[in-house]
């Protein structure tokens, strides 16, 4: 049995802390919440010891495992605590919103052996998963085009976007890593974004987006285009197109049933996708809890690491430095 | 050039016309309908000659063809005149209401060396032909079920209704024929009918039915269902399902624009299917020309002959029998 | 808590242990199976007591519910017992394959106020209990035509089929509950059925059919079609369509993931379909056992009673007649 | 009847002189090609009468449209020519690779009351039409993105390709246009592009591209992303999708036929799209026509003039000079 120590119990906290519960490899050891009596709420849920300080879990040598999902300006700290501790660190999306607090991080846990996987889940996705899979088969031959659709249903609260540092690093960094993970040895090489508000005008007094858009060329002349809403009235939209020389592979949106309307004045009218990641992702989740396990017990690399997390940021923040310059920003990966 | 007299200028008469001035290959030569002010007006959009009887093109040496679009009960005194005179004869199903009358035309043409074509348009659909070409070629191992879906966007007037035959004769008959089409030297070999008025009660006064279904057996065992309604509010459902030992393959609805909207309570809903025969099978016509063309000029036997139109007859009248007898009804084809 | 005892260990009596294990809302007391090393080993793995003797489990007072799993001549004599001892009964499907046998029962518990749910799980899948929903909304007018489609991947052992009753009580009987279902108020009124093999000659041997087809006319003359295959190699075959005066419903079949290749011969190719009703009725499963939960605790009735798996027998029973009579058979419902 | 020179006899003219001669509300007169021979060839096979001179056609006050098909160099004096003449004129795309031999032109017909359709026709298409209708109709509020693919199945010949002005000019100015036929009154203001060559290197020699994409942003901040190849193994990709604050639209690729094939390995899988625009485009060529009749006979404007062929060659060029500079380019619309 793994046991794990689960550091933030907000909604993708609290939603790890039910995957680990219910996963007979983990036992969920400890919880921790800056919000004391919500430790002890979600403690009593997932039958599980609240804490009040991290160091109680860093300490505990019968921890294996830290499980970071709380607010993105304390993931570094944790890291290093963590790493410091032999602990092997799950650490939720992004690793921060500065790249130089994550290249000093990566210098001071470089001789430390690290063991750091990054929550970049789509990975994981079935659908998405065996598209890669695929393309290394070599089903479509050259890969040429990566398409990758992303859609909310719904934003956030304005109090999260605050602080969320903004859709490309909040957002679209997920589809930045998706991007890197179809290139494989391939790097993203340059990039150039747009983003805009038109039906949401809330976001321009935050100085964000809802809408954005990044044109991202590899080394290789793969073209990538991301494509980002933070609204979509039809459901959760996750797709991934590669187009190659041979071919083209899709992972389209899944529903939870497969029902369909025929009538007076349309044809096959499906229900609505799945709504959003917890639902979406479902199986994903599952399967990057087996990488951790395996991570822990046996040393095998998840599919994303630390490296994972720092590269991906880097891209957020060149779109976002190319939404002012208005030009192609090169990539240093 | 193939020199034609068509026969019959009712709606589907028209639509042959139509087919047969635009196509290279044909010269509509004369036209004639038991209405001559029709004729004469007909005539007119199709750049031809009206005549006031038939005679006139069974004797004209240059009539290469007779094109039969006539009344049900003008069939087989068409066919017998026309195989009397040498014409290469096409003929819109059904052959003729009474089996009798069909045989005896049989017999009386057999040492004639006969040339007719039937109008089993189906047979001809791109999509239709290539599951029979594609089942010939093994892709989906031995054939086991066969299931047909035929649903016409509305009936058609009580007038036409009277006179048809009744659903299985006028109706199902394309489908019994489709059913020996895929079942290639296979021959049915008993069948159970069943029919019901649910929504449209005027069936009744006439003893038709609105919806039908059928049961049928081949001799190697393959099951086959037809279903059938005289209305559909989503358009004209013409579908196809054959599975076998190694898979399926299917023939599906056809639309004029591929598009989908996404919305609030729905996904993918798509637009409505191509509304009737004339739009649905519009390649099929086509294509029925041409093998009529080939069948005059170079002998070669059309897909639907004499015999197509005969034992799809057989086949209907055994549905409506085993309507009363609520019974299996053997096949003797 | 809600404790139970789980009579029956194999492939379907497992599934079910499991579901009662995860689901928080039961306590899977005792296992039974008249192999008393499984039950000791099964037992282990759902953290149960095996016991030795059903008695053990029908005696103690707090044992709320019996879950039979067990081979179906068994299920009569476990419910007779259950019901005297006021416990909720959850049973598998066949009720049993003697229609007299069930009659007997019936009669016996009348008086007994028993509360017995049927494990006709498909009428909780989401994508057929939707169309139910929708159906009852008026969504496609009168119901008019049911068409099922259910092919299984692959046929069970020699051993079980030559227990099993045949392909109408041991398969399609799923199917004749779903039409059921649909019917709602509405009855089945008499049926035709059909049956060959053509591939797998096995089925001869023990007079049993890899493939079966039933036509079904209900009171009010909708018009069903039951298609049913042993073998399928696409996998497990899962289709229901509603054809209504208004409009059309289709519940379709689901895959693990949506995901499509598009090559040089063909486009949108998608991967194949839930292998088996483990994955493929996973939900309706969960769905089931809350109805388990609402019959113990609050009364409420399940979508499944003793009535449905009498009366879904009744129709097996004709099907399997008309097979011989080869005729309609009515059924008194 | 409307009389028509047709100028230029290459693959898009024969495909045009092929159309009108079916076209009732034509009559193709002249024919004429800068290669006699081939003049006098087509216009036998079009019953047309070949000219050695365009001037005949221009100086013949029974033609009423001059209808431009040929080398796209000659286009503007031929307009030039025909405008001074009172023909209305219908000219293939691009106008000119040249915006200041365009600018001169717009200039020198600005008084003449010029009447000029251009080919795009794209417009026409049955499925992108209907998504502009439903957008102004607000079937999804908002438009907030437009996405369009277009991949041809195969490159043209070199010698082709050298003298057609680059991917941007020669292709993707069919998707510039379809964009600003989306946007309708809001107009693009800047784009940026990216090009490359991944599998077919022979595009390096003639400094062209294979693939190419482009980031359009227009006034009011709606995001458009086009995406080109000039090759695509599974026929001629053509999509629009319409993102809107309150839904989405998608026109889809088309196929001859609906079929699809279910196997061991695979469920679904279709037949190739149609392989190119001839048959892919061959209502909107239709309607296209109907638009042409129109403006001759009513003076009623059709969905393309001289300005969208303007238009659409400024953001080719913008997107040109964005390759080299790397950073978006505003357009002057």
């Amino acid at each position: 049995m793994i046991n794990i120590a689960l550091f933030g119990l907000g909604r993708i906290g609290l939603m790890h802390g039910k995957n680990l519960m219910r996963n007979k490899n983990f036992n969920l050891k400890y919880v921790y919440d800056i919000n004391k009596n919500l430790s002890k709420k979600i403690a009593k849920k997932l039958k599980s010891i609240p804490i009040d300080y991290p160091s109680i879990a860093f300490k505990d040598k019968t921890i294996d495992s830290i499980f970071i999902a709380s607010t993105t300006s304390t993931h570094i700290k944790l890291i290093l605590e963590g790493v410091k501790n032999k602990k092997t660190i799950f650490c939720e999306k992004p690793l921060d919103l500065s790249i130089k607090k994550i290249n000093y991080c990566k210098k001071k846990i470089s001789k430390l052996n690290p063991k750091i996987q990054l929550g970049f889940n789509r990975r994981y996705d079935p659908g998405h998963n065996f598209l890669k899979k695929e393309l290394l088969k070599g089903k479509i031959g050259k890969l040429e085009k990566i398409i990758i659709t992303s859609r909310d249903p719904a934003p956030p609260s304005i109090k999260y976007l605050k602080q969320s540092g903004g859709i490309f690093r909040d957002m679209m960094i997920h589809d930045f890593d998706l991007t890197r993970f179809y290139l494989d040895k391939d790097e993203p090489f340059k990039l150039v974004a747009s983003a805009s508000n038109i039906s949401d005008k809330k976001f321009n007094k935050i100085k964000d987006y809802e809408l954005a858009t990044c044109l991202i060329n590899s080394k290789n002349g793969v073209q990538c285009v991301i494509t980002n809403s933070r609204h979509c009235t039809f459901g959760y939209d996750q797709r991934v197109e590669l187009f190659g020389s041979k071919g083209m592979l899709i992972s389209n949106n899944k529903r939870e049933k497969e029902t369909s309307l025929y009538s007076n004045n349309f044809t096959s009218s499906k229900s609505s996708f799945m709504n959003f990641f917890v639902e979406r992702y479902k199986e994903a989740y599952k399967l990057q809890l087996n990488d951790l396990k395996m991570f822990i017990t046996n040393n095998i690399k998840p599919l994303a690491q630390f490296e994972e997390g720092r590269k991906a940021l880097i891209m957020a923040n060149a779109a976002a430095k190319s939404l002012k310059s208005k030009k192609f920003e090169k990539l240093a990966l």
